[in-house]
């Protein structure tokens, strides 16, 4: 099919039945990685994500962002001549993606042991909720469930606000991440003629996976953590400050750091004060040092403080907004800012591949996300191929 | 050595350099997925994050949860008789991983040039805040740092107030995460036998990664997304609501389960009144529809809405805090909280695995992080057995 990019997945075939984020995010790693995706959507609609916002005359570049690069065939599971295809298509394929509820995969006769039997080599990925086991197994979770219940929502944003949801879909992206993961290295671990197995990842589980220091904190504890702000918990300060125009934020976790944070300021007392003068004073100091430190960073703006620190050796940074945070020449010089083009041909920037690796090259383009059944006669005539298992 | 856990990666052995968080939590992952890590530390102190809170009758917490299950020697890598014994566990390895300042290692003789040509089979796997090329390549970075520079703290917290840094330190979680998938994807490709790779990551670069639908939202807008509270940008009702005593959260994303929603509250003309008739009408009259919906729930606690909604099949959950997170059953279903044991012999839990897999067991236990040159006695005599590359 010529669609293969040259990476360290190239020749793996990924069969992809999933919908929206999560598993969408998952297959698109892997086909960054050079795997070959080809989309299984439903016939008519297909993946729900083509309709979601924001639209480009009438494209949706969410789906467009998420499904750069993929194949899609459309067919109905329910269909004995479609589900057919399916079959021919897992046969030449490595893995199979799918982030239907569980149980869903198995009341259309495509569970695992049917599967297994069936495609031997085939690797079975599901990414779930709440996982294909356990009591809460067949409930649904959206991104905002899973942020809720995981315990992040609870450590993020400002004591005694209402609550605040991480601003990405972190529970799906974090979800694709582990599935991606847990993929590579089932293929890996198979190699070329091996036995498939079979991969379950909650949505759930894996924001249980990024607490870090909140579980230990919380044990030693006893007590639930609170948000703080922008504070770390136990490096001060490690935080935003106001300036005289837009807020920085400012990391000086030692006392080297924090001296030359003083110093840059104006106030090289600060350093010597016994509230201040180790990591662990300055945390149990935080507010009263934090007011110190905002008032002396109100009296010039952003640029000024910025350069100053970067001068002394100051970890710091701006709080940027999409536009600056894109705009930044480092993720220029990354290729961290990809161009792919939506149906109707305009280009849309998307992020690159943040895996950079010293033999494979990093395409500054990525081939569209594909129109709803826009391979069927492709893959049709390369499964009637005599060629086989051709990639 | 015997330390090997089953995994899809046994087998292979990583020779870990990282300090801190996301090259040690990269590694950990690796550790999870059956590698066996051996990390070099510096003599004296170690590890920084050796050094950090909580603590447990002295025994850093944080440390024992992100290392959990690795061997350690402590090496000076800037003597001789040390670097050596740096090279014979090198010859013996399958990946080196560090997350140094860009540059640092070439300094010490052991860049990617020098290494490959000794080694080279070896995978080198970097670490970084920015990179190892671009002009910020050079310049330190923290999570905080680049949470800020990289657009998502834009994204998080509720309008008008000040920034809001993740509760978790997401820049070098995501960051340990890619660097696992691109360790694992250049193993795969390498083969037992093949080339050895460098891979590159970024904190920065992740950031960006992880951004979904906000870089697409800024393309088609051209303004900056603003931080929405715990709302979705496009999907609405999809967050927070107060209710008599505490937050649950919502996830109503479509006609049918807005009716649902609707109905278990009381207010069934609310799906036909024409401001909430679709999901995008919704969105637009988001405020209104927020205020409606924050006094329905307050009429009733948590626990009675989280039943009624069940019971609706309305996709719903509570704002755990971190007891009522990991208390949760179907984590405990799950194993997503195991146990491992503090150097006092305390036991400690730490986040589970979330790659699930059929033809691997998920222990409930792991073994503890290492003291400090644990295993040199052992290490040692595994260089010096004549059984080669025994692991």
């Amino acid at each position: 099919m010529g669609k293969e990019m040259a990476g360290p997945l190239a020749g793996t075939i990924v069969v992809d039945l999933t919908r929206v984020l999560a598993g969408p995010y998952a297959t698109m790693l892997l086909s960054d990685l050079g795997a070959r995706v080809i989309k299984v959507e439903a016939p008519g609609a297909g993946d729900d994500a083509r309709h979601f916002p924001p639209f480009v005359e009438g494209d949706s570049a969410y789906f467009a962002s998420v499904n750069r690069g993929k194949e899609s065939i459309a067919l109905d599971l329910k269909d004995e001549a479609d589900r057919a295809i399916l079959f021919r298509l897992l046969e030449r394929a490595d893995v199979l993606v799918e982030n239907f509820r569980p149980g869903a995969l198995d009341r259309l006769g495509l569970g695992w042991h049917a599967l297994h039997a069936r495609c031997p080599r085939l690797i079975l990925a599901s990414v779930s909720g709440f996982g294909q086991t356990g009591p809460d197994s067949a409930r649904p979770a959206y991104d905002v469930i899973v942020q809720a219940m995981g315990g992040i929502m609870s450590v993020t944003g400002h004591p005694g606000q209402p609550p605040v949801r991480v601003g990405t879909s972190l529970g799906d992206i974090t979800a694709g991440l582990f599935t991606a993961l847990g993929i590579v290295a089932a293929l890996h671990a198979r190699g070329p003629r091996g036995e498939g197995s079979r991969i379950d990842v909650a949505m759930l589980d894996c924001q249980l996976a990024i607490l870090e220091n909140a579980i230990a904190r919380f044990q030693v504890s006893g007590e639930d953590p609170a948000p703080l702000g922008s504070r770390h918990p136990s490096i001060t300060p490690f935080q935003a400050f106001s300036t005289a125009d837009r807020p920085i934020v400012i990391a000086a976790g030692n006392d080297a750091l924090f001296r030359a944070l003083a110093e840059a300021l104006g106030l090289p007392g600060l350093a010597d004060d016994p509230r201040f003068s180790s990591n662990s004073l300055r945390t149990a100091h935080w507010q009263e040092l934090e007011t110190l430190l905002n008032q002396a960073l109100s009296r010039a703006p952003a640029a000024h403080w910025l350069q100053a620190l970067e001068q002394a050796g100051v970890p710091a940074g701006p709080v940027n907004g999409l536009s600056a945070a894109l705009a930044n020449p480092q993720v220029a010089a990354r290729n961290m800012l990809v161009t792919t083009n939506l149906p109707s041909g305009a280009p849309l920037k998307v992020a690159g591949n943040p895996i950079k690796a010293s033999n494979f090259p990093d395409s500054p383009r990525r081939a569209p996300a594909p129109a709803l059944d826009q391979h069927r006669a492709a893959l049709l005539a390369w499964l009637d191929s005599s060629a086989g298992q051709e990639a």
